[in-house]
C-alpha cells in the first residue's frame, strides 16, 4: 500500500539536527550538535511558584481555550521585549506562536507560491530550510562578511529574481555562523526591501544574549513601511520546552498570520502563555538574561581559546559577540559530514555545515554550540575533535 | 504598501466561530457559539500537584528541548486511549500534536495539491475546512443520514474524483450535526478507501464522550491497510488549554507527520505533555470521564426537552448520543445568519452552520453546543431562540 501525497513532501526530509540529537543522547557524548540552552540556568523553583499562581488565581481560564492573538497580558510583556531591540510596537503588532519556529512555517505559508524566490543569507538557519522547503521555493543565498549579508550581491539576487518574496535575515549572532549585521547594513537591507517591495523576515532568537560588543537596534526598528516581520522567542532567554514565540508585524500583516494560526493548532498553550506572563511579572528576567550570557561568555571564551590552540592552523572559525555558536571553516578538502562520524567515534558531535545551505555545497563547514556543555567537557571535546582534523589533514597531505 | 502574497491567502478567512466568540465574550451572552469544555469540571487541584511534581522529578527536562515525536511516556499513555477505541497501536504509530487541530493542517500539508479532492460529511467541522483551505483543495461534500456518510454516494463521489486524497470524516458525534456512523458504514468506508486508493482522515475528538447507547469501536480498528489516520485530543476529556492531541497512523504514514512537525514547531511542549503524562499516572482518568459525559449528558437533554417545549414544529434537531453539539434545521426560506444576529440582540449565540459546508449553502442551519452553559441559561437561551424563530417564522409567513 503506497498513498498518494503531496508533491512538497518529495521536498521534505528529516532535519539532520534532530536526528542527530538521537544519536547524541548517549550520556558519554560531549555534543557540540544542538543550539539547546544550558538547563541548569533554567528558573525551576520560580516556575514552580508561578505555576501554582496561575492554578489558584485562574486556574479554569488557563485550562481553557483561549484568543488565537495570544494571552493579552502576556502579548503586553512581549511588547516591552521588542522595545529591548528598539521596536516600538503594541499588543496590536504581536501574535504569539508555538515556538519562533512556527513563526518560519507561517512565513512561508503566507508568501510562497511553489517556484517563489526566498532569499537568505549563505550559510543560513537548517530549521527555516526545512520549514520553507514544505512551500517549494528556490532558495537565492546571498554571501556574507563579517558586518552580515553583502548589500551588492542582496540587490543583485532582488534584480534577477522578482519573484522574490522576502529576504530572510538572522542578524544578530546568526545561526549557524555567529555573525553580526552593523547598522549600515540593517538600513541599506530596508532600502532595498522597499525599492523591490518584498519583505523582510528578521528571525531574532538570540538579540538579547549579546555578552560582548555595542548593543545594535533590531533591523524592525529601521523599517519604514511596515514590510519587516520579525520572529522573536521565549525559548533562548527563558525556556524552549514551554514553546513559546511570537510575530511582531504590521496590523494588516498580522491579520494575515492570525488566520494561518487559527488554522494550523487554533492558539498556542494557555497555560504556558499564562506562566510565561506570570514569570514576567513577577521576576527579573533582565537578571535572568544576565546569568546566562555570563555563562555562554564563558563558555564561548572556553572554546574559542581551546580551538586555538587545538585545531591547526588552516581551520577558521568565528569569534561571535552573543548567542549560541560558532562556525568551523575547514580547507576544502576536509569534508565535514566524513569527519563528523569519526568525531563521533571519539564521543564528540557537532552539526555538519552543508544542511545549512539550502544549494548545496560547502561540505568542509560545521557548527559548534557552546552554550549546553561544562567547561571541562568543551575543553575535552575540542581536543578531541582537534585530534580528528589532524588525521584527517595528514591523510590528506599523504 | 501591499505585500505580494501567496496565492493560498485568497482561500482562508478567519474562522467564523473564533470571531463569534469574541463578541460573546460579554458575560450577560448566553453563549451555545463555542465548542468550549465546561471549565468547572477542569482538574485544578490535581493539575496543580502534577506541576509541582515535574518540576521537582524532572524540572530541566520539562523546559528543555524532547523530541519532535513527543515524550516518551505520553505516547505510553495515548497507546491506552487508542485501545478505548479498539485501535490495537504502539507508540510507533503516535505522534504528538499541538491539538487535533495541528492534525487537520498536516493531512492537508501531507496529501493536498492544489486541486485535489478533500471528500466530506456534509456538513462538516469548520476548523478543519480552513485549515484545509491553506493547501487550495476541492472539497466534494457526501450527504449523510442517521447512520452517518451515505455510501453509495460516497461511492459515486470516489468514482468521478480520480484526484481524491482522503476522505475527511467524525464519526462519533459528528462536529457540527452530532451524527454516529454504524458499525457497516465504518466497515464500508474502509473497503471504498482500498478500492479507491485513498486514506482515510478520523478524526475523533469526541469518540469517549459517549453518554447513551452502545459504544463503537472506531474506523481505525477496522483498517486493513494502515490507511487510516487518526486524530486524537485531549481538549474534550482533560483540558484544551494544554493544546496536546495526537496523530495515531501506521509508522510509514507517522513519517511524514513528524518531519512535517519538525518544520511546523519542533515538537510540542515539554512541560506540557510531561504534566499530562503524570495526570493520567496518578490519577484515575476514566472517573473523570464518567463526571464530564454525567454533565453533558443533562445538559443535552435538558437541551432537547427546551427545544421540544419551545421551538416550532417546523424546526429539526439532532438528538445526539455523545459529544457537545446538537444542529438544527429550520424552514428552507429561514436564514440563520440573520437570525443570529436577532439572537445576539438577545443576548444569545449560536453559530450559523452555512459556514460548515465547505461549497456553501444550507444557510437554514445552525450549531448548538450544550457543553459550556449551565442549566438555567441553556433553559433561557433556548427559551430566547424560540422567540426569534418564531418572529422569523411569522415575518415569513405574513
Amino acid at each position: 500500500m503506497s498513498l498518494n501525497y503531496a508533491k512538497r513532501m518529495s521536498n521534505m526530509k528529516a532535519s539532520e539536527i534532530r536526528e542527530m540529537l538521537k544519536l547524541t543522547q548517549r550520556p558519554e557524548v560531549i555534543s557540540f550538535a544542538g543550539g539547546l540552552p544550558a538547563p541548569e540556568l533554567f528558573p525551576i523553583d520560580q516556575m514552580k511558584k508561578v505555576a501554582q499562581k496561575v492554578l489558584d488565581e485562574n486556574g479554569s481560564s488557563a485550562l481553557q481555550y483561549g484568543t488565537t492573538e495570544g494571552f493579552g497580558p502576556l502579548r503586553e510583556k512581549i511588547v516591552e521585549r521588542m522595545a529591548k531591540v528598539e521596536a516600538d510596537v503594541s499588543v496590536d503588532n504581536i501574535l504569539v506562536t508555538s515556538g519562533s519556529q512556527q513563526g518560519l512555517d507561517f512565513v512561508a505559508k503566507a508568501f510562497i507560491n511553489p517556484g517563489d524566490v526566498i532569499i537568505c543569507e549563505s550559510p543560513t538557519y537548517l530549521g527555516a530550510i526545512n520549514a520553507f522547503k514544505a512551500y517549494e521555493p528556490k532558495f537565492v543565498e546571498v554571501d556574507t562578511d563579517d558586518d552580515g549579508m553583502i548589500m551588492e550581491d542582496l540587490e543583485k539576487a532582488l534584480k534577477e529574481n522578482k519573484n522574490a518574496k522576502f529576504i530572510y535575515a538572522i542578524p544578530d549572532f546568526q545561526n549557524p555562523s555567529g555573525k553580526t549585521w552593523s547598522v549600515e547594513r540593517r538600513k541599506r537591507l530596508v532600502e532595498l526591501a522597499n525599492n523591490y517591495n518584498v519583505a523582510i523576515v528578521e528571525d531574532n532568537p538570540y538579540g538579547e544574549l549579546r555578552f560582548e560588543g555595542e548593543k545594535l537596534p533590531s533591523v524592525f526598528h529601521y523599517d519604514t513601511e511596515g514590510r519587516v516581520i520579525f520572529l522573536g522567542t521565549f525559548s533562548k532567554i527563558f525556556s524552549p520546552g514551554l514553546r513559546l514565540g511570537w510575530i511582531a508585524a504590521a496590523p494588516e500583516v498580522l491579520n494575515k498570520f492570525i488566520m494561518i494560526k487559527q488554522g494550523a493548532d487554533l492558539q498556542s498553550s494557555t497555560i504556558s502563555q499564562m506562566e510565561v506572563a506570570k514569570f514576567l511579572e513577577e521576576y527579573d528576567i533582565e537578571k535572568h538574561i544576565e546569568k546566562i550570557k555570563k555563562v555562554y561568555k564563558k563558555r564561548k571564551d572556553l572554546m574559542i581559546k581551546t580551538m586555538e590552540e587545538e585545531f591547526p592552523e588552516e581551520v577558521k572559525y568565528t569569534n561571535p559577540e552573543g548567542g549560541l555558536f560558532t562556525w568551523v571553516v575547514l580547507p576544502e578538502h576536509i569534508n565535514a559530514r566524513d569527519l563528523g562520524k569519526k568525531a563521533l567515534e571519539k564521543d564528540v558531535a557537532f552539526v555538519p555545515g552543508g544542511s545549512f545551505f539550502p544549494n548545496g555545497g560547502n561540505e568542509n563547514t560545521f557548527r559548534m554550540n557552546y552554550s549546553n556543555m561544562e567547561d571541562e567537557r568543551i575543553v575535552e571535546g575540542v581536543k578531541r575533535l582537534g585530534e580528528v582534523i589532524r588525521e584527517a589533514l595528514s591523510k590528506e597531505n599523504a
